[in-house]
């Protein structure tokens, strides 16, 4: 089985792969148009994210295959009671690949354990969204002609956001990337993802509050929103968020090759007149997001079990073996590289999918063999002996 | 007009043949997949029913067909209270077939009656839902090879349930075929079914509290929902529920190729651990009312004055002889076999569809001629003169 | 940019245009059914309207295209406060052409000027409904062989429907015309409507509140739906209502050709025994509402730059040249005829875009030198200096 559910299910390689094939994609769209034909892709929006359910949909359609799905649990029979893990049995008679979005930390990681079909993560809670990191890489790729060698700032909410977090981890792997953290100090970086990611991995990275004194030394700027919910306190945001707020007159000190990215949707923290700025780049990721999971369903539509291949007569066999002589490199998922221990700790994050899911096994990796530090393999959730 | 409403509309000569087209299609999907191309299907869903539309949805793709529809009343028209007539009218301006589940008993009815393309009833209310009915036939056929000399188990709720009810009406029609009744005493099959369809017809059965005690005997164990709200008293739920959850000890007494089926979802009168069982077919099932799905609307699309037979192209003709010789035996829905009173009886059922659909004429059939007993012919609600 | 925003962005000639276009659809089914293979529609419905939206979507797949969209707002991310222009800006990345229906009058002009691809108005709030008034006339047209030379009888709430303003508006433009407004007084055609399309342009009209006197002269009867809400007294509802509901009786002074037609849904002012009346069309209506929206899209895709007349293959060269000669004659939308204010004058109507949409600029236009009035270019309200 091959899924993806983390966006560190992928190596350096494959996601290279992803890359090169949503090039040829965007380059050739009449090679790929009838590559999925016979073939169901299967939306399980348990909540609602239009942009991203119909960025799968368009893509499945560009590849001539077809989609079926729920946008929302309220149409869906999760009302009833039914476990994700049933869900997913019952969806895989249905579908050849699976997209899931679950308001639960952990969701897509049981659906992929419940089916012989690709499952693909469109959002666990707060946990992962490994194809807009996707999306995102390749915009910086198409933009910028690299993924290493470059200066990326990031502004705004930098505590909570999942986006930010996941193209933090993405990055670490490539070569000389400087990260700049622009944030209110209520929002920073958490330690965490400091300690960890970075400094652990010798990643150079400099934090401040003000953005209009490092944007002149930025390749990047990815841009998020601040969410009001996130102060304690009504006077902090207000007297805060305007700091935040991209303007064109902000853009003035920054170079003419900057490029502007933001996962959509936005408030107000981008200014409806930089759009038209030839730095913005955030409509451009949208149509990137759509040609990467165009990629990303074909590399897990063909590692699968019951792809049959029809589809070598549509492409030039010259890219092929390109992109097959790829195969081998992909791990499978779940590689137990971590001793484990089942049931004898139990998860209390009560976002994760063990909270509600029927009979699932509580498990928990050892992570950190000095400090001890457990695991829950769903969510990431610390746990103690 | 040829649709399927309740199970009995079709004889077991056309259940045979279904049977027969499904075995067909799974053994050469390639055969069928442009069969309905240019064709479109309207999922009318006015309360939800995940399962049920999705096999529809995949049946047709899988036929090469589309799929157009709602899949719940707020996003429909009805909030503006236009009758299930109207709806029906409308759509089938716009799809070939139309597949509609509806909360009031004999909608279905109603909107056969009113258009004419094929109508297939996907449940309405707690009266029939005969594609699942199908689905647990051609399940039943596939795995004992067989619809006849079968002792068959039934579980759980046999009160209330909707799909036991319909398999037992349908099981009656095949010789050799011994039922045992499964259930708390609060859950028992109600005494119409046990006279009407079971004495007067000379189908053995025998009733039972016990699981264990009569699991060993069984060829098939239909397990089904207990819902709580079905107990007068939370005491006596606590105390009886777990009787009725089917776990690998209880399966010890049970025939090695005994097959377990459920309607799904189920909540857990199933255990987890079962479901690797090799005797567990539920999920078989769900494929498996995917393929009958993908036979019915081949079955009515065929009858039907707009499909144009262009797709005995892609179909082996041989086969095709095979199944349009038995064109012959469909019969029309709504025979009149029965004498009927228009507008003489009110139907006081609250959940039947002449309860709210405008200038509905109330019509009643005299369904016993000693005992003058009236029936709705929407609901079945009995009525008197 | 070609776009579908209020009826009068067609001029007659493209009326024409699409009525003869729709006529071959509806003679030629075969001749269009690939025509829009590979591209996509989006339905982008802000507000649930099933017998629209399936509209779209039956006219679509017809085409060979495929459907995108949701069905409501609250399974489409502007629960998250995104804008109509950011919205439209992601989805035409998604899609070839954009459906929209949205409660704020002027959305559907905000979409079409956020984006390359051509957008149709499916209704926003009480604005415009254009698709609708096309159904209409194409209605017209095949029942009567013409669109001049017609008496026409509008019945019901003439003061809010929107979509018979739209109709009296469109055939306006057509020669020796006849509208007979039958309505309570309450619910009268609006004084503006009379004065400035009516009386201006020669119009005859007259007006009345018994529909039995005027029915004998009738080519054409549209009834409309009269709501309670719109009466300040239940008393006079309950009076009046009656009178506006046609019957067989009714019919029976009318002509033997007489043409009924209805927007749908109704509640109860057409009797359902009227349905079988041969001068009943409001079903005929729904579908040439389908034919109709097939040749818009057609229209829209041949004039837009990313259909790339792949098509012509499929399609009769000589049609081909009949439809497309009258390209020159297609206005560009927006065409700035009127002098214009920017963020000058305020819109204060609360149903307008400008009241929710981030940094949208009021823009007022000068329709009447002599009064000095000027209207919202989104919702038509007035605005003063």
């Amino acid at each position: 089985m091959k899924s993806l559910i983390d966006i560190l299910d992928f190596s350096v390689e494959e996601i290279d792969e992803l890359i090169y094939l949503a090039n040829d994609i965007i380059d050739n769209p009449k090679k790929y148009s009838e590559i999925c034909k016979g073939k169901k892709l299967a939306n399980l929006f348990f909540e609602p994210s239009t942009r991203t359910r119909l960025s799968f949909e368009a893509a499945m359609y560009e590849l001539g295959g077809n989609v079926i799905g729920f946008s929302e649990a309220a149409s869906s029979s999760v009302s009833k009671g039914e476990s994700v893990a049933d869900t997913t049995k019952v969806i895989s008679c249905y579908a050849d690949i699976i997209v899931i979005r679950h308001p639960k930390e952990g969701a897509a990681y049981v659906a992929a354990n419940n089916t012989s079909v690709p499952v693909i993560n469109a959002g666990d809670g707060g946990h992962c969204h490994p194809t807009q990191t996707l999306a995102d890489l390749l915009t910086i790729y198409r933009e910028k002609g690299r993924l290493k060698d470059l200066t990326i700032g990031f502004c705004g909410d930098l505590k909570y956001g999942r986006t930010v977090h996941s193209l933090i981890n993405a990055l670490t792997r490539y070569d000389n990337i400087n990260m700049v953290f622009i944030s209110p100090k209520e929002l920073k970086v958490p330690n965490y993802i400091k300690k960890d990611l970075l400094e652990n991995k010798d990643v150079s990275y400099e934090e401040t509050t003000k953005l209009e004194e490092v944007i002149p030394k930025l390749d990047i700027l990815y841009m998020t929103r601040i969410q009001k919910e996130r102060f304690l306190n009504a006077e902090d945001y207000l007297r805060l968020k305007d700091s935040y707020v991209l303007t064109l007159e902000k853009l003035n000190g920054a170079k003419s090759d900057m490029s502007i990215m933001h996962p959509l949707p936005r408030v107000n923290e981008i200014s409806v007149s930089v759009d038209k700025d030839s730095r913005a780049c955030y409509f451009k990721q949208v149509l990137n997001g759509k040609y990467i999971r165009m990629a990303l369903i074909i590399k897990l539509l063909k590692e699968s079990m019951n792809f049959n291949f029809d589809f070598i007569g549509y492409v030039d066999p010259n890219t092929m073996v390109n992109i097959m002589k790829d195969n081998k490199r992909i791990r499978n998922l779940n590689t137990e590289r971590h001793k484990r221990l089942t049931n004898l700790i139990k998860c209390n994050n009560p976002r994760c999918i063990t909270s509600t899911e029927q009979e699932l096994e509580h498990i928990f990796e050892l992570r950190d063999k000095e400090d001890e530090i457990y695991r829950c393999i769903y969510c990431e959730a610390k746990g103690n002996r």
